[in-house]
């Protein structure tokens, strides 16, 4: 008889941004002429920069032809792609990251989904609270966890992203082997400077630890003293994992494109102490369970790293920031405290009620979708994720009608 | 401190493919005026059609404006696929399967390599043999196996596919769990009748087992008495998942695009022998750890079920089966016996010697890569396999090159 993986059934019922879409949808057809504004899932809506569209072109023209068809490629990714990353993310920055340490794949999401893979099955594994939902059900559904008792799973070790730490959170009171962290972060658009993730390393240094270190929004920091990357902090080559995703960076949310960057110096450990290199094992995972990138969509993704794409992807997240920071100018005029919208697209608003009554508030009353924060955990549980991603005109509506509402 | 998953240590070196690339590098810097023809790995050589290099473009224009852009698609993949292939690949061979049994993903690799997390750890697994190998690392990744001893893992069921069973392997003599087949076989080329295929799934059906059915290679039958798809054996929808990709069907292997057909009445069960239906664990599967196939992608890949890319795919299969044919005539005039290369683009030599000490002689002799058997597994000791994945002119070369080493 065939058995399930009894962890599945720990779950809690469906995937956060399922819940708001049957909502939404409910509401549709009670009111099918109310015109409805999303600012809930981080979506993108502009269309992809011209030198990613020229660049994609060419190289499904590439394909037409029998001299420049390219079959399978290799599982980590093209090497024009690798350099440009390398160069332009990393050593542009002072992070010392080589082309072979970058594996390219197709969504963040996957990544950080995939890499706890790699970790024996009783280890210890702290994510901040709130949290990406990802981090957490891949733990679940590997077995790491026990069941969810009053809103977390036993054996997850959380770390409370409040306003009375900015919503960088404090290290652990005790010895933990995997730490998510992820800054400009989502949901609550809160930055970390370099001497708070100066203080991660050296605790994962001290405690032979891991960071696994998501930075799919770092397209959107300005101020010049927030670090871009983990690599930029001293002895983090060591101790930490990076994901990236051209997803936000580029629009790329449907055309698929991220990358991990594993320095071959970071090390996992067997029950003895004795070291492996991690990028080993995600090469061995890469190569097993992965088939690489689609040609075209790698070569659109290098087309960012030209001159004239540059610019362009400069002005798309400008273009977005440019509404993060309205948004955050009219909800804390109605008197709402919040966070980010500076150095990422979300605003993290603390509401004073349940986040579902609000949710449902703006949802019923404004016609704007928003995200509960208690989706995102307990720490969430008062707060809504206002997503910045959407077109100004909309953005402006959805505001002038918040405005009303709430005003 | 973080510790390594234990069972990678289990996997013995590299996976096949890399270690074949090795000797070949090895052989051309050694030789390097030696031209190398290349029939060892699968990989497609002739352009895309013509319909979904249209598709393609087409999809990647409406990336280029606001009004037609694509986010974030449906994780399953969308609706005009699912539905195109639900049409065309099931209900036109009188197979009942719905479009939202359908989920496509980025290829049948990272499908059969990832369904193995749906089931408990101690799952008891058969597996062909000769085999495609990602079934069993992904396996042996996930603790489902002892160590390697003597070429087979402990804890796995083989099934031998030898020449005297026609490398359609017989029923396990004892209760396993998950069956993987695989028809057209990769790497023997074997077929399986109707009969035979209604045998493993009577067998399913009694033991409670999951037939996990590899049809990557479905596109190249011919002959109109074998089965296409699992599900046009009676019985088949409560015991069996099925693979299906486009990277053999249309050249997709650097393009990236493949689903599963996950009937909603097949079940796996709880302890107490409580059913489950495994579609919805797929799909929190699906929806957790993926974000959908790149749009253009999909777009590409629905061009072959139009009337243009339904004979353009069928011209791209009769061209690489004409090398097949070409290859077994070539091969077996040699004196050696072979299977597959009729319904299939793969040819199974039987060699008479070490698989390894073959595949060089040819790589030494004739400057011909081809795969050796014995990567494959025990039961491909004494074989190799060749791939009729080649341009015409560079397969008659090497069937010429073969011709005069080995006449």
């Amino acid at each position: 008889m065939v058995r399930v993986n009894p962890h599945y059934s720990k779950l809690q019922s469906s995937y956060l941004f399922s819940d708001i879409s049957q909502r939404i949808t409910k509401f549709q057809e009670a009111n099918p002429d109310r015109n409805i504004i999303r600012l809930g899932i981080g979506d993108v809506t502009q269309p992809l920069p011209p030198a990613c569209i020229e660049a994609f072109h060419k190289a499904v023209d590439e394909m037409a032809t029998a001299k420049d068809f390219r079959g399978y490629g290799p599982e980590q990714g093209y090497e024009f792609l690798r350099e440009a990353i390398a160069e332009n993310d990393y050593r542009a920055v002072g992070a010392d990251i080589s082309p072979d340490e970058i594996f390219v794949s197709d969504g963040a999401k996957c990544d950080t989904g995939n890499f706890q893979e790699l970790f024996a099955s009783d280890a210890i594994i702290a994510v901040p609270d709130p949290v990406y939902p990802v981090y957490v059900d891949t733990n679940v559904m590997a077995g790491r966890t026990g069941a969810f008792v009053n809103g977390r799973y036993e054996g997850l070790v959380y770390l409370p992203s409040v306003r009375e730490n900015n919503y960088v959170p404090a290290l652990p009171d005790r010895q933990v082997d995997v730490i998510y962290l992820c800054f400009p972060n989502n949901p609550t658009g809160a930055t970390a400077t370099r001497a708070q993730l100066s203080e991660w390393v050296a605790y994962a240094r001290e405690n032979r630890a891991l960071i696994l270190f998501d930075a799919a929004y770092e397209a959107f920091i300005r101020d010049p003293e927030i670090p871009h990357s983990i690599f930029e902090i001293e002895g983090a080559r060591e101790v930490a994992v990076e994901f990236r995703s051209f997803s936000k960076t580029a629009g790329f949310t449907g055309t698929r494109c991220a990358f991990a960057a594993i320095p071959k110096t970071c090390m996992v450990y067997d029950e003895a102490g004795k070291p492996t290199p991690l990028y080993t094992l995600w090469s061995r995972r890469h190569t097993t369970k992965f088939n690489g990138v689609s040609y075209p969509v790698q070569r659109a993704a290098a087309a960012i790293y030209t001159e004239e794409g540059k610019r362009q992807v400069r002005d798309l997240s400008d273009y977005y920031l440019k509404n993060a920071r309205k948004i955050r100018e009219v909800i804390s005029g109605l008197g709402f405290f919040c966070a980010g919208g500076d150095n990422s697209p979300y605003i993290w608003v603390q509401v004073n009620c349940d986040s579902w009554a609000f949710f449902d508030r703006l949802l019923a009353g404004a016609a704007v979708v928003t995200t509960p924060g208690s989706g995102f955990g307990s720490c969430g549980a008062g707060y809504i994720r206002i997503s910045a991603f959407n077109q100004h005109e909309k953005v402006e509506e959805a505001l002038e009608r918040i405005h009303k509402l709430l005003k």
